[in-house]
């Protein structure tokens, strides 16, 4: 089992706000992709579109302010029965974010790529929480033939 | 044992620009870091500094237009003895970079910011590839509290 793991911070964000931006439909679709549809509550699930395809994702845990997880339930068979795991916190000026997407079972090149991927989606969470603006799908930064 | 792996692919590159941008000192400051020093033949020592530290890596290996493998052996305790490997191969229009930096010890809190933090790096490496201008410290795009 190998994990992608990710940490970034909000300069002057709170965990109530990163918290929204996790956990409602119009918060994703602003740092992750325009197209999020779904239900938000624990054992609903959230629906995420891209142009190459997308993610299904069962909400397993809220945890108000300090984080959430979900499971794949349908995407690219490398993803299906993965978790992903968000974590926040507040650190002095800045809302940390400490993420995780667990239970890969090999370490194909597809798993490289979604590990980039995540860290540039984190950076459009990250623009999204301190300057109101995020970068979701399909405004999103390309970063290789893979898109 | 837990490794970071990244993904990026450089539109209009080629194997040798890439290549060149991992094996020279000049190279390696374009994109890591401005104060880049030392000896880029196999068995030398390569010295990276930041505001907050650095790196000392030892080239292991030298693939030509291929790869390269470094050790690290001087730096944060969680980093030594680690290796990080760059794996380059051409797909069509695009250079493809593999990248793994393997060995740590524990998934602790400082290999999720460096995993964020390789994979900005990397997306300096591709604007210079393509652009000729990358983001190397202090320029460097900062994505927490730890920088």
């Amino acid at each position: 089992m190998v994990d992608i793991l990710h940490r970034v911070g909000m300069k002057d964000g709170t965990p109530e706000k990163v918290y929204d931006a996790l956990t409602t439909v119009d918060g994703l679709a602003a740092w992750w992709t325009d197209d999020t549809k779904g239900t938000t509550d624990v054992g609903g699930v959230l629906e995420f579109r891209f142009p190459p395809g997308g993610f299904d994702m069962e909400v397993i845990e809220l945890r108000p302010r300090e984080g959430v997880t979900w499971r794949v339930v349908g995407g690219p068979d490398e993803w299906i029965g993965t978790t992903v795991d968000w974590e926040i916190r507040q650190d002095g000026d800045y809302t940390i974010v400490l993420f995780k997407h667990q239970g890969w079972k090999e370490p194909v090149e597809f798993m490289h790529h979604c590990s980039t991927k995540w860290g540039a989606y984190l950076m459009s969470l990250k623009a999204l929480v301190e300057t109101g603006e995020g970068t979701p799908a399909p405004r999103d930064v390309q970063i290789s033939n893979w898109h």
